[in-house]
């Protein structure tokens, strides 16, 4: 290759770079819309908003499938000198735009438009739904929904053998598919539904005296800020703000925002949820600033990115040593209203197995059986074995199945999460498969950091905090989701960690 | 004309409006994201949010000026049916957009993209170098704005016998020039200094009790929340926040943010500042939400916006009658802390005159002296005559001459304001034109409705709030700033009205 080439290269490439920074800043400023329509949005706003979203979404998809584009791409991967090493940032970047550039032309721009219009709108009219508890409100909207998101799986395609859901869950964790998710939770609900029988019947069960405490929400705001703190959130590149959903949005690694929410008769909802979005924060924190704007400053799925939160909220936040250190923090915050919850009382409350309602609230145990039934419903609606107006019927039908119970209202049933409201079908067993890959990272910290969890009794979490900035967060989109896997821990993904996690933890407690 | 020709003119004109809307989403994003730099932002998101602020810019910028926009203002000027009436919405859409596509395509889009990123920039390191009253340390970026503003200037061109500062201000007052700002002023100069002297050698001094109360800051934001919502600002389609200047940020009529600000020994300012803000949003509310995303939504000018801000702060919020309603909900809100305050020195307090270092602090007599020494600097720095290192000398000189001051260091001096920093210069002079507006509004509204102040003791601000709706709200960009003063009072702008407002109000408190 002559000089000449190399250097013309070289420009593409930059230039490439300059329209994934751009594309990424639009992005970046639906994003921060999107936080402010769920932190700050007067409720009247809602129908402007939602066109916003929609020029922002159009902009966005314009920019990014710009023929200019595709003649960059197919430039930079002719040069095998800037390609030679696959694992290299340039190749890399290439490699993962080169992915999102062929699904972003397969959409028609109306298309596009009309999901970010209609995801607005539909967050909207779910939240006022919910706030009813009346389904029959959302369902015109979530039957438009579902119709915009057959169409959009239909232009992706699918493998052959797959099904539309594969189309739709490839944006949030890449070569994930519905047989593949299948795989994997078939067998671990067997595993779990055992060990829940078990526990239902254990002769011990732990109190839960935590969890009943009332305690003021100026307190738990304060507490909960602390602890995200201490754990390795930095304010200074960061919020923390209230919503009804607790989520965490980033724009870039020096603003990243939280939500959280609080109840007075449950701090540990708070801190959970705090911790669990703080983990997310964290990883984007972690990312490195200069290759922000390119798939090297971005996360590696949504699984990926939910071992963090989980880390942080279970491997954590729901460890002996952590309590060893954060109980004593209670009395500060809260004084006399905690003084008779010794530490045992409290590891307790946070490590109580209840069979409930809200997947979000869900303990450790219990909480993978709520995303297998949405991932069995959201499949089905995908390729058209189920309708909407059937949905509440077969909701509660699984939870009876699934975790013996009877859902009350729809309020706490099939309208409690915002996700489908937002056009996102393929995303919930992201949260499982965060279950499996946190479960597996944190016994490889442990081996690699011998007094790891001694440390967490002293308040020192930098140790834990380092170590998944290098293993993984400063990796960028670097692997794939399955082979950071395997490099991070040398083997594949497998649900014995979890496992042993979950058992190791709950047996004593049960006295099983 | 022929029914095809209509057909296809009404066509160019549907796409006109088209663009104008979208081209308002983006500016309505950007204006967003400005407010959230000031209200939300993590610290370190400062130099990301500029880029973001500047391909914004440029994306506005490229929709609003693109070739197409001049090709369908040309076919519809041409229709001579379209703009027969030269006060329809259609014909004012037109000749404003005009107006605006003529000045923006004068811009090249690298100085548009420059200049956004450098207001932002430019704020972030204002307000830093504010917080530590070092002028220094902001002189260089204020040197880069004037520079750019020079630049600027020199695109839009000026009248013959202008000068530079015209070409900017027209952004904010339309057909305002530094000469006819001149031919205002001095004479007010004149006026108001020989009233000052009076005023201090006056007989009578009224009381400060009001301004030297400490009352809590929780307490004083739960009582300006009350009364903005009072006053008419609707909180279905705004928010009140805190920021360090207060300011009002308007997306459209469903979505005006104002912000304020708290200092526990002065509600008077966060009060007053609150009123103001509420003023500006009390018209971005009163806009017509039909004519979204077109001038005929737009307020007419800044100086007419500030009118109406000014008229709930000053006209309304230091009026006897007010008080009459405002003063027993003072008991209401802080208890016993205010005790002893009766309404006259309540209403003495919220109309002392002392000549002070801070804008947006001052009385409604020495305000419009802190106007003319911003607009003598400003259009020194954009004639040249006057450098960015001079400023500071400039700056405390004209203090001593105009209020007799002493300015004790730039936090107090000439780094106050928030404006030059954002790259807005020709713009403080709307701020006087905004008082002499106001004052001559108000005494037509009160001819209008004859009881009109008695109205205020009852808590009852409907009547003046439906009034400036239909005469000054809901005409959107109908008129230009003096056209609107002329069609709404009968006759062109005067600084009679203000100095028969400031010496009614004040002679008998002075005892002159």
């Amino acid at each position: 290759m002559t000089p000449t080439t190399a250097t013309s290269t070289r420009t593409a490439y930059d230039e490439l770079v300059a329209i994934s920074k751009e594309t990424q800043l639009i992005g970046a400023t639906a994003g921060l819309l999107s936080w402010d329509q769920e932190v700050n949005m007067p409720p009247e706003g809602v129908a402007y908003r939602s066109r916003q979203m929609s020029v922002l979404a159009r902009l966005h998809h314009e920019t990014f499938t710009a023929p200019r584009m595709g003649e960059l791409l197919a430039e930079c991967e002719g040069d095998g000198e800037l390609m030679s090493d696959p694992l290299s940032v340039e190749a890399v970047n290439v490699r993962e735009l080169r992915r999102l550039y062929d699904r972003q032309t397969r959409l028609p721009p109306a298309l596009v438009a009309e999901e970010a219009e209609l995801a607005s709108l539909g967050q909207h009219i779910w939240a006022k739904a919910r706030k009813d508890s009346e389904f029959a409100r959302f369902a015109p909207t979530l039957e438009k929904i579902v119709e915009l998101l057959r169409r959009k799986a239909e232009c992706f395609g699918w493998a052959e053998g797959g099904e539309p859901w594969d189309a739709l869950a490839e944006d949030y964790e890449p070569g994930c598919t519905a047989a593949g998710v299948e795989a994997v939770f078939t067998p671990l609900r067997t595993r779990l539904q055992a060990f829940l029988q078990e526990i239902a019947g254990a002769p011990k069960r732990p109190s839960n005296a935590f969890n009943e405490r009332r305690l003021p929400v100026d307190k738990q705001e304060k507490f909960v800020r602390f602890v995200a703190e201490s754990i390795g959130f930095d304010f200074q590149r960061g919020r923390l703000d209230v919503s009804t959903h607790p989520f965490c949005s980033s724009t870039h690694p020096c603003d990243v925002r939280l939500t959280t929410r609080f109840h007075e008769d449950n701090v540990n909802d708070a801190l959970g949820s705090t911790m669990h979005e703080a983990g997310h924060g964290i990883y984007e924190q972690g990312l490195l600033g200069e290759h922000i704007g390119t798939p090297m400053c971005d996360a590696v799925s949504l699984g990926i990115h939910e071992s963090q939160s989980r880390m942080w909220e279970n491997q954590v936040g729901r460890s002996r040593t952590f309590w060893r250190w954060c109980h004593p923090k209670l009395a500060d915050f809260f004084g006399k209203d905690v003084a008779d919850l010794d530490l045992e009382t409290v590891y307790q409350g946070v490590n109580i197995v209840t069979p409930d309602f809200i997947r979000v609230e869900a303990d450790e145990a219990t909480y993978n059986m709520h995303i297998m039934v949405r991932f069995e419903i959201e499949r089905a609606l995908m390729k058209g074995d189920l309708s909407v107006r059937e949905l509440p019927g077969v909701w509660n039908g699984k939870y009876k199945e699934y975790l013996g119970l009877d859902v009350p209202d729809d309020a706490r049933g099939c309208l409690q999460d915002v996700h489908w409201s937002s056009a996102a079908m393929g995303y919930f067993p992201t949260y499982t498969l965060g279950n499996l890959y946190c479960a597996q990272f944190f016994e490889k910290a442990r081996a690699d950091i011998p007094d790891l969890e001694e440390q967490f009794a002293r308040g020192q979490f930098d140790d834990l905090r380092r170590w998944l900035n290098t293993h993984i967060h400063e990796q960028g989109g670097r692997y794939r989701p399955h082979e950071l896997c395997e490099v991070v821990t040398g083997a594949p993904l497998s649900a014995d960690p979890l496992m042993r996690h979950l058992e190791g933890k709950l047996r004593p407690l049960y006295g099983l």
